[in-house]
Order: structure tokens, then sequence, then C-alpha cells
């Protein structure tokens, strides 16, 4: 089983080196991955693993595997192909909530790449605060009209289906139904690729709906239950948030080591400096009760026991640790960690994002503030 | 098995609570515990628990019934009763590198509590820095004569048998061999107990040796060799300490929590602050990490193979951790955590060591340092 | 004029060296100062050097004078010494809110020193917050009766007249009085010296009042209007807090600068250490900094346009200033920093208050927020 | 005097606003400014306002002046637009240094903005230590030859003359020439315009030299003094940092607190959450203290009093504020910070050069440390 897993580890990074890392350049500059990533990712069977095999999955519910890929797409690919919100953010709403149907429907083409997943929750000036979302669907009887707009969507012009949260009843904040939004419904339409700090890889976009007609058929879910649906998926989210921060850490780390290894300053490496060593060994150190706590989770989610608060407290740390990797790296590399010629440089500007995505730190520590003191 | 350790832990708490904890207050007084402590936890056989049961321990090696008696002394006992000190600090040098009669004249009674032990190796201005040692013994053929004095010896006043390192060849710096120096032994004398900041019921003191006359037989392990024997017990030294830290940080996050609950400001409780929510998450969040790391490097010691840096991370982290544990706390507080009579006042007082002892955070970075970068 | 300060801080420093550092020791053991000691301050004329002449005072109005003895009284003297309480946190209430009478009664034994001067606002689970104040004064004619307890009050043992604060409208909770309650009043009696994690030469207690009898002539300033009254010191005792902390500071600066140029390890000095100049590199600018800033405070107070919020900056950077370089002082000593005998450890102790008194640092910083965000 | 600056602040406002801002968009994607922002800023007789009116300046020695355009250049027009490399961190260099020809034949197209500066002494794989610098320069009898390469330097792309530093002593580490290398020199070429992490509007280029040819009369000061002569103008420099530092922190602060205000969360203001004013209120404060810090350091610098040391604190102190302030403005505008659309976004890329730019940090710490231990 060990043995499984190095195995499935070595033909990831193989993937990853072969056919991810070498096109980085070419996506920062265009602001999104080709689509082809995603279908070669679906030749080698790693979207949507968990799916069974009816549909064309691997009915691979071991979440050890989903880590592999995380790690080896952070070490060895490029962080904005985002496989995992396709795969794992996304796609099992379609698992836990979907239809018969839409099973047959949808899964395959998920599994294979064909179609792109993606989900639209946050809304312009309302943050991640749920109650606050103004998009609203109307229910005409054969179908749903769709309206308002999403911010920030990952996935956003690559993306063929998504998942849209709208409220269901004017009267009641809380209840909000999912909707699968498809490419080319009438009145649904993209905004431009955002430009962010870092990410560059990774399209992001605002997206409208105008009185979009929605099929009833393409409601996900219970009605006027979306809320409690999209909590379901919380603790797994934070939980790959946080094998993401973890390994985008030790990738500054390691590109940090070697120039320091490597660069003299005053007649010796950097490395032998005492400011360097003891900065470093801090990292380390922290890297390293990380990655047991960060794997001990792993452990208790495939026993299906890991806990929204769990999850929170390592999202929450394993952010913050790779923030302060990627601000050391940056300071030990000197002129250079400013060019982006330099990964550091782009690690430093790609990290910024997950002390804020999937629930902010602030959102993390009101969580386990409501456990340890309400 | 588990179970076994849950009967344990519930009697080691009765007799921290019945038999420590009353006696505290006067022990912080009279700035030493009472013999009787010692002997007390000897008929639990709480001492020196590996021993063989030809010498009348338990032969008990699992390293968690160890913890669990550092735990439960940390939040229902008292601090500075340093059995630890004496059972895992001390104790094992003479089971390691002790000959069959030593082991026979000793540890019955450090199984007993009959005779506490001590180790002395910091001297007056040389730190931890053991190359800037300046304790002499000369081989005088059928004894020794040991010259030099020690300092920030704990159980200083209480112990009755102490290792003592010195130099055993003046032209050799790393040449040190280990004495087993007696209570009564001549031109062996203590100093005052010294004054600390915190640990008041633990007594440290100087120890004095003005041609102190060591029997040959009280060579512990080879000559020459104690720079060696003394490196052997530096991990389980720190995952001691880490141990102990990590409860340490739990006994103040758990007083804080039930002030900050209880006590109103401006007409909430404290605990409704965000401020105070956030602060409290965080360390929780470290908290809930580090044990897993704790408790995974502690399995990792049963199976004999706990390196010395693996120690040194969680000596290093959890003495921080508890250090920002204890100086929120008082903060939380307000103007009670200046008052002794709150338990976080000397908590405070008490963690401030620490971060020094067994190996001072710098020390922990340098040797992370050296596995990491050189 | 700038001769004039040299010539008054030289003296000064002369005083607390000879008058009151040799004493430090035995006060800290008996947990208060001698009252010579103030009798000694006011012959100096140390003492309300603000009062006019005509009632003995100096007339001294320039702010910097006081900031010469808090300087001179931290760096030569004892903290625990506190004078300042008296001159300028007590006394100056009965400059701006006294009548005559109530000046001519009581302003020369202030400036003699032979009465001590204490203020009783705290009380038991109400921490700084003044609404919550349960202590009450009943109008009964020709006296008023107190009732309520006080506690954390400095000078508590030691001191002769307290401005003790109390509720008068049984319905309004602002409307609060200042009474002059005076040693031996019937109905007045004081607790125990309390136990202090530091600042142990300085009494500290708890005032109990139980139908205490107040004469008339008795109420400072404006019946109901006390709260008013309390507001107004403010600014300046902030500002006071300000310049204790960075003497303070400064203090714990110099001992450690001085050990680690003298403390080797491994060979050499441990100022030679990157990790030592750094730390001390950071803090040595940020006190650079904060002199500029206290000494600009000064000024601008001595124009009569200081600020609360002006002051709560410089408090709260202040103090925490502080606190982190006893931190750092400590932990540059080693186990030596641990240990009575060390001025650090004494300084480490004595410090911790300084975040929470006079306004802790979350009400600084609420404050402030209230000035930059409301 | 206090009101000529308030007219000089009021114009250079409207120059940056209006001369500035409106291009700053164009110029970031560009990776340049024009060339005419020069001529604009020296028709307003912004560039080298200290030289004498004999060369067409305004001989305006009062170093406040150029704070107000680094300042106001922060506020409303673009980081980017480095002015101040030009006016004071290169120019001086011929004031002082330069012989009467020299000027003569430079300061007018200095002053006008017809040519513009830069200066050329850092090296690939040698950072800020000169010691380790490879360029060389040798003496043919009537002109020098040079040879070798210099990187990061900023207005590489734009700038017509350099002042460029090489060893011209081979056996003598320290001694180094300083050369005056104008556009279409024979030998003299760019490299590309580096991509950066920030400072989006700045061009920063690699410099190469072979076999340079450089005449007699572009050799600026004293053979082999160049390493002198580049240290006078450190304090300035660092101060110039400390001024732009500073207004980038304010910049951030201003943009962050109008966000808050204005975005809610959960049916308030951000503004009104605690841990938003806590963090905003450490800021501010620290922000106040260090512009009295700056402000007392100009004056000081007028007064050709500004120590090295004073410098390395400023610059220290001020560029760990603004990154501080940058990553908390990111952090409070969620998502939208991460978005190239909010300011805050840019300008926490922007910030990250200064804690490395101009002397890093470490560099400035130890400065201060040899000054405070040595």
């Amino acid at each position: 089983m060990e043995s499984d897993l190095e195995l499935f580890r070595d033909s990831a990074r193989q993937f990853f080196q072969k056919e991810i890392r070498p096109h980085s350049e070419r996506w920062r500059e265009a602001g999104m991955v080709d689509r082809e990533a995603f279908l070669k990712a679906g030749e080698m069977g790693y979207l949507c693993m968990w799916a069974d095999e009816q549909y064309g999955g691997l009915g691979l519910k071991d979440f050890r595997y989903e880590q592999i890929l995380i790690e080896e797409n952070g070490l060895y690919g490029d962080p904005g192909f985002f496989m995992t919100l396709h795969s794992r953010l996304v796609g099992p709403y379609f698992e836990h909530f979907g239809s018969e149907e839409q099973k047959q429907r949808f899964l395959p083409d998920f599994i294979s790449g064909k179609k792109i997943l993606g989900i639209a929750m946050t809304e312009p000036d309302a943050g991640s605060d749920l109650a606050g979302m103004k998009s609203r669907a109307e229910d005409k009887g054969d179908h749903w009209v769709l309206n308002g707009s999403k911010t920030y969507i990952s996935n956003g012009i690559n993306g063929d289906v998504f998942i849209v949260a709208a409220k269901t009843k004017p009267d009641q904040p809380h209840a909000v139904s999912l909707f699968i939004v498809e490419r080319g419904m009438e009145g649904f339409e993209r905004g431009r690729n955002l430009k962010k700090m870092g990410m560059k890889s990774q399209d992001t976009a605002e997206l409208f709906f105008r009185d979009c007609k929605v099929p009833k058929e393409n409601l996900l879910g219970q009605p006027h239950a979306g809320f409690y649906h999209l909590m379901q998926g919380l603790a797994e989210e934070r939980l790959i948030a946080a094998v993401g921060n973890l390994i985008g850490c030790r990738a500054a780390f390691d590109v940090t080591r070697e120039f320091v290894r490597e660069r003299k300053a005053f007649g010796k490496p950097l490395s032998k400096f005492q400011n360097t060593r003891f900065k470093l060994a801090e990292i380390d150190a922290e890297m390293d009760m990380m990655q047991v706590y960060v794997d001990r989770m792993v452990e208790v989610h495939n026993q299906g026991k890991l806990s929204p608060v769990d999850a929170s407290r390592a999202k929450l740390l394993s952010s913050e640790l790779n923030g302060r990797m990627v601000d050391l790296g940056v300071q030990l590399h000197g002129g250079a960690g400013y060019m982006d010629e330099y990964p550091i440089c782009r690690m430093y500007q790609d990290e910024r994002i997950h002390r804020i995505l999937a629930g902010s730190s602030e959102i993390m520590k009101e969580i386990i503030a409501r456990e340890i003191l309400d």
C-alpha cells in the first residue's frame, strides 16, 4: 500500500514535470492554462479520482492520492493549474447531492477533463458572508430564472460547468439553492480575466447572470438547502488548502535553501550567517511539525472524522507559515528575490491569496473561537 | 493497552491532586519540596519506571507512561516537583553506563525515592558550552580528586547523588569523565538555594568541589568518554521538555479560558471580544498541532528512533508556544494576572526558564541549522 | 535652561544613588519602601514640583523636570519607589479641582512628603471599566457615607490620603464623585499587602470602605463630575507611563549590553553572534525612535497640547517595546537571566504590569481606533 | 517659511496629480516612464534643486523640499517615477566630486531633465558587498578601459548618464574609481528591462561594459577613492528611503482605512470589528511615531549632522513598518486585495523591495550593531 503510493507519486511527478511545468511560462503570459492540461490529467486518471467506476472513475477514496497530486503539482508543476478545484472542491457536490441522472450526464466529462468545473459563491461587496448574498433565482414552473453576479471565480474563463448559489426565498436569508450553470446558457456571461497579484496562470473572472434560464433538472441537491450543502464540503476544502500551503512553503524553503548555500556575501555562503541559519531553522521546525499534523488530518479524514474546526486549524496555521516562509525567502534572496526570473518572487505573489482564500485567517479564528469559547 | 494508560492517568491524577498540590504553597515558601514527595512517588512506582524488576523497578519502557506523569503533574501537581529530572534526566545514566555493581548499589534507592538525583554539568561563566568547562578530576591511583564548581543545579539542595562532569585529560578539551558524587563526601559542599524568577518550589544551587575525593568505583561509564555519554540522553531530555512545555501551555490556556469566560468588561464577558477570541484561537490551533507532533515524537521514541534534531524541533517550538501563551494569559487577566494569587502569574514566571533550560532556543536553532544547511 | 536641566539631573542621580538604591533590597523584602524615602524626596523638592510657592512648592511647570526624576529613578533608584504616583497621578487633582481650603490643608504635607498619596478607582471584578463601579457614596446632609472596595491600589499600605471614586446617583451610572479619604477615618480599612509578580518594593493593597464617614469638606471637585475630573489627567498619566517604560527599556538594554559583551560562549563574546547583534540592533533603533517621540510629546505637553490619543500611542508603543526588551534580555542572559541576583530578572517581572497598568494595550488601541476609524 | 513649504507642497501635488498619475497605468504596461516625465519635472524646477543657480538650479539646500516631492509623488504620483534617484542619489556626486568642467558640462542637462541619471554599483553574484566587485578599469594613458557588468540598475533603460564603479588597482580590493559612462559610448550595452515583482513603471536593467573606452575627463572624483565617495552619500540615501517608506505606509493605510469603513461583513463595516480596529491602531501609532522621527532626522540632516547609523535606524524601521502595513492592508481587503485593480495590491508588490534596497534590513542591523556593541 505504501509502495502503491510511492509509485503513484513517481508517475505524478513525471506528469507534472513533463506536461505542466514546461507550459507554465506561456500560461502565465496567457493568464490561464490550456484546456488540454485538464484532458491530459484526465487521461492519467487524475481527475475526480473518487468517482465510481461506472462513470469512468477510479473509485479511489483514499485522500492520500489527492494529497500526492497537490504536492507534486506544487513542487514540479504549476500552482495555477487548479486541478483540485475541479476534482475536489466542485466535483464532489455532484457525487453527494446530484441525482443519478445528473451523475450520468456530467461525471464522465468531469473525469475525462472534457468539461472543466468551477463554483460561484462569492459576490462583489459580500465577501464570504453568505447572508449578504444578492443573487436570486425564481421558480418559473418549468425552469428557474437566475439573476446576480459572482466574482473572484477560479477557472472562471476555462470553466464549462459552474455550481452557482442563489437565494430562492425572498424572505428567508438562508434559503439558498445550488444551480448547475453551463457554458452557453442564455443570460450567462463572463467578465474579463481578472489581473491578479499572482497565480498568473490561473484564470479568475466575474460571472454575470441576467435572466439566465436554468432548467429544472439543473437544480443540484435539495431546493433551499444549498447553504447546508455548501457547509459539508468545507472541512475537506480547508484540508486541501492546508496540503497546498504546506507544499508551497516547502517549495519556497527548498529554493531558498539552495540559494543561501550558493550565494556568498562578505566571503562566505549566506547559509553560514547566524541570522540565515536561525530563521530557516525556525521554519524548518514548523514545517516538520505541520507535516505531521497535516498527515494526521489526512488520516482522520480518510476515517471520515475530520471536523470543520480541525480543518480550520490546519488551514490557518499552514497559510500563516507559508506567508512567513515566502517573505523570508525573498529577504534572503536580496535583490534577486524581487526579480520575476527567480521562483521565490512568484511564490511570494502566489502565496498571498492563501491567507484569504477558502476562508480567511480571520474566519478560521472565529470558527475555532466558537469551539473553544462559546 | 489504551485503557491501561487511562487507568494509569487516573491514579496519577489522584496522586498529584492529593500528595503534591496541597503542599505546593508551603514548598514555594520553603524554596523546595519535601523529601517525602519523592518517597511517596516511589511508593506509587513512579520513579525510574524503566528500571528492571530485579532492582525493584517496573521494567516499563513505554515512554507514554512518563508522558502521563509529566502531564498530570503539570495540570494537577506542581511543576517545581522535578521528578522527571530524577527519573529520566539522571537515572538512565546508571542504566546505560553503570556497572552491575553500581546498579545494585544505587538503583533500589532511586526507585524508592530514598535517594534523590541531580546532575551537574553547567558551570559559572560557561553556560551550556561544554568545551569551556573548568572542573578537573585527577587520577590518584585508588581514587580521583575532583575540583571545580557547578551552578544552576536542579535538586541542588535535596539531591543525594549527583553525576558530576569534569575534565580528565589536561590537554584534551573533550576528554570528560562522569563521577558519582554522594551527599557527605569530603570536599563536596553546596551553596545556598538560589532565588529564582519562578519554579519557586524547586531547589537550585551551586555545588562546590574542593579536593573532593571520589572513589574509583564511583566513576560512571568509560573514562574520558563522558562527553559522549552526555550526548546520548539529549534527545529524550528535549522530548521531556517538549511534553512539559506543552502541558504548561495547556494549563495556562485553561485558566485563561476560564477567566475570560467569567470576567466581564463593558457589559460582556471578555471571551466575547474579538481580540480575545482571535488570540486564544491562534494558541488553541498551535496547541492542537503541537499535541499531534509531540505524541508522534513519543511514538517514534518508543521505537528507538527519535533523532536529536527532531527532539530539538519539538523543544524549540513547544517552549516558544508556551512563552506566547503565558504572556497572552497574563494580558487577558489584566491586573489580576500580576497578582501571585492567580495561577497565571506563577505560570508566567515558571515558563521563562523553558526557553533557556535543556538547550536554549538559540542552541536548538543551531542544531537544526546544521541538519538542514551544512 | 538646558544646563539647568543637566544640573537637576546630576543632583537627582546622586539622590537616587544615595538615598534610594541602597535600600532597594530591604524594601523588596519588606514589600514597601520606607516612609522616609518620601520625606527625603520632599526635602530635595522633588514632590509635587508643580505646586505654587505659597504652599511650599517650586511652581515648576516644565514637565521635563519630572521626566528627569522618572528617568533617574529608573536607572539609579528603584522603580517600586512610586514618587510619580504621589506627585503627578494624584497630587494634581488637588491643584485642579481642590478648593483653596483643601489646597492649604493638604498641599504642604504632600510637598514635604509627610503625607503619601494614592488613588482608588479600580474595583474587584470591574477592571478599568468605570461604568461597572460598585462603590457608592450617599449624601447624609453634613457628611457622605461611603461603601465599597477598591483593589490593586498602589501605595496602598503607605498611603495617608486617597482619592476615592464612588457613584453618587443610584440611577446615573456616570455620576461619580471623588472623595478624599484619610488614614484613620472610621470605616476605612486596608487589606494585606498584595503579593505581586514584580515591583516588589511597591505596596499594593485592597481598600475597604464600610459605612465610612467622609466629611463634606473632603469632597474633591464638583459632585457627580468625578468621571470627567478623572479623564483630565489621563493624557499626562500615559505620558508618564511612556517615560517610565522607555527608561525601563533602556535600563534592560544597558545591563544586557554589558552582559553580552562580557559573557563568552564557544570562545567569543555573545555580542559577536549575529543573532545577539541583530536583536539588540532592532531594539536600539526602536528605542532611539521612541526617545525622539517621547521627547516631542513632552514638548507638546509643556505647550498644553498633549491629546489623550497621542499619549495613548506613546503609552502603547513604549510598553510593548519594553516588553520585547526584557524578554530578549533574559534570553540573552541564559540561565543567569532567571536568577534574582541579576537585575534583568527583576526587570522582566517588573515590566509585565506596564502593558496592563494605566490603561492596558487593548484600551490604548481602542482609543486610537476611535480616533482613526469612527 | 512654513508657508513656502505649504505652497510648494500644493503645486507639487498638482504636478503629480496632473502629469504623473494619469500616465501611471500606461507606464506600468510599458515597464518604464516616459522621458517627458523628467523634462516636465525639470520645467517645474524639481530636479537637482540643490544645484547652484549658475548651472540653472535653485540652490535650494533645505531637504524638506525634497521630502515634500517624495511624499507627494508617493501619495499622488507613481512610486516608479524615480526622480529622487536622479536628483539625490546620483546628481550630488557631480556636485561633491565633479570638476568645474564636469559641472558645467553635465549639471544643466540634469536640472532640465534632458539627461536622466543612474548609478551602477551592484554586480551579479556580489550583492551590496563592494569588496566582491569584479568590474575593472585600466588606465591606458589618455583613456580608461572599463570591463564588467552591473545589475538591478534603476533607470537602466531610460538613463543617459551612469556613474559606474570599478576597481582600478588589481592588488588593492578597496581601490575603486567612479566613471561617468554616457549613452552611446563604445562598448557600453544594456540588457533587457528586468521583469520585477512590483515597481512596474520603473525600468531596471543589467549594464554591460566590454572594453568600454572612457575618456580621462569622465573620471569622477579622486582616482581609487570611489569607495569613500560612495560612502558619503549613504546617510542621505537612507533618509530618502525612510521618507519614501513612511509615505508608502501612509498611502497603504489610507486606502485600507477607506476600504474597511465602506466594506461590510456580517452586517457591519469592517472598521467595527475589533481585529480591524486593533491592527490599524497599532500601525497608526507606529506611523505617528515614525513621522516625528523622520521629521527630526530631516531637521538634523539640514544641520549637516545626520549620522549613517541614525539614517540606518530610520531606514530599517520604516521599511519594516511599511512591510507590516501592506500585508495588513491586503488581508483586510480580502479577495479584493489580490486584484491588480485595487491599489493595495500594487503597494504590496511595490513595498517588498524596500526591505532589501539601499542596504537590506540585515545590513542596517549590522551597522547599528557595530555602533552599540563593538
